[in-house]
């Protein structure tokens, strides 16, 4: 069984539940029970968004339910379908690229979706779930299986579930599942006074 | 002095970090110590993103450096520059839009933008700190004060700091800092088998 407590190797100090966040890809059978799945969509809920528009929308399948799980999956890109499988739950985040508010377009729309998602991930963390979010996923194919309306896009897919064995992943999945985190230091991306520029808040880290 | 202390509604259970974050504007004059800002983006650092591509970028001022807290202060548009000018720390975020491994564009930069911007806003909650990011700046003006290179673009506006009193702020913004917490059910964005079919997992709620 793999290790799944794979801490990051921070260079200072940060909240625990942001230390042990990370995205396996070996998944257990065991299914999350309803209310467990209820708190992690919650939690994406309370994410921050410009104008409080919200506008993060998720796709759900549970394999208790193969054929609305099947066409959720049918949406991942074969190199993903290979590990997401064993995932119990999968899901489509879409995000609404207009504001409800105007019909004006909402140029924080990924950006805030990618918060809900953070969101999501961590309630998962907190109750010894885990999620990997997939940039493989056919956005053409949501539209056309979930009928996404126009002012709508798919944006990424996320495989939910208990930790699993990496021994059973394919290589090299399996030899990444336990290689060290890693990060670009903090010093080449956070600036003061102009771009390049590292701030004396990161310096030499 | 506001009631800082202003937990979500949540509807379904969840970590009490993200219960405790929200968006206030109302900021104390205190400055926010050279270890604890680093620990904020230390924070966005171990944030997920497409590839690992961490397409994260962030500029940022403090009040003890007046010039580079300007040039920073001075994107924000007026509005905002009317609530944010109490905060000790201000930022911008930027995003490389493209994959550093093979010069692609990267559809998910400001999807991973926003997970690195949760994760600042959280560590900031767990340390007694709030953050209120705005869509309110101005990014051709940000491009032109910090030479922000082609290929990366001025996401977001951040101010960082201690909570302080509502009562400075002026109308409807103080009104809007006690206003209860709201969001749109989840039932109006988890699906199940369909565009707006809501899923069993949240149905009712």
């Amino acid at each position: 069984m793999a290790d799944h407590n794979r801490p990051a190797p921070v260079a200072a100090p940060i909240h625990d539940l942001l230390v042990h966040r990370w995205s396996p890809r070996a998944f257990d059978s065991r299914p999350v029970a309803p209310d467990v799945l209820r708190s992690l969509f919650e939690a994406a809920r309370w994410a921050a968004s410009s104008y409080n528009a919200q506008p993060w929308y998720f796709i759900v399948g549970t394999k208790d339910d193969p054929e609305n799980y099947q066409r959720v999956f049918g949406c991942f890109v074969e190199f993903n379908q290979g590990w997401a499988k064993n995932a119990p739950v999968v899901a489509l985040s879409v995000a609404g690229m207009k504001f409800p508010h105007n019909g004006e377009p909402n140029r924080h729309a990924y950006h805030d979706v990618g918060q809900a998602a953070a969101y999501l991930a961590l309630e998962a963390t907190a109750r010894g779930l885990q999620i990997h979010q997939m940039a493989g996923i056919s956005p053409d194919k949501a539209r056309q299986t979930f009928a996404i309306p126009e002012g709508h896009e798919t944006v990424a897919g996320i495989a939910i579930g208990y930790p699993g064995d990496a021994a059973t992943l394919p290589e090299p999945l399996r030899q990444r599942e336990t290689a060290p985190r890693e990060r670009r230091a903090a010093s080449s991306f956070v600036f003061t006074g102009g771009w390049g520029k590292t701030s004396p808040i990161v310096a030499g880290k």
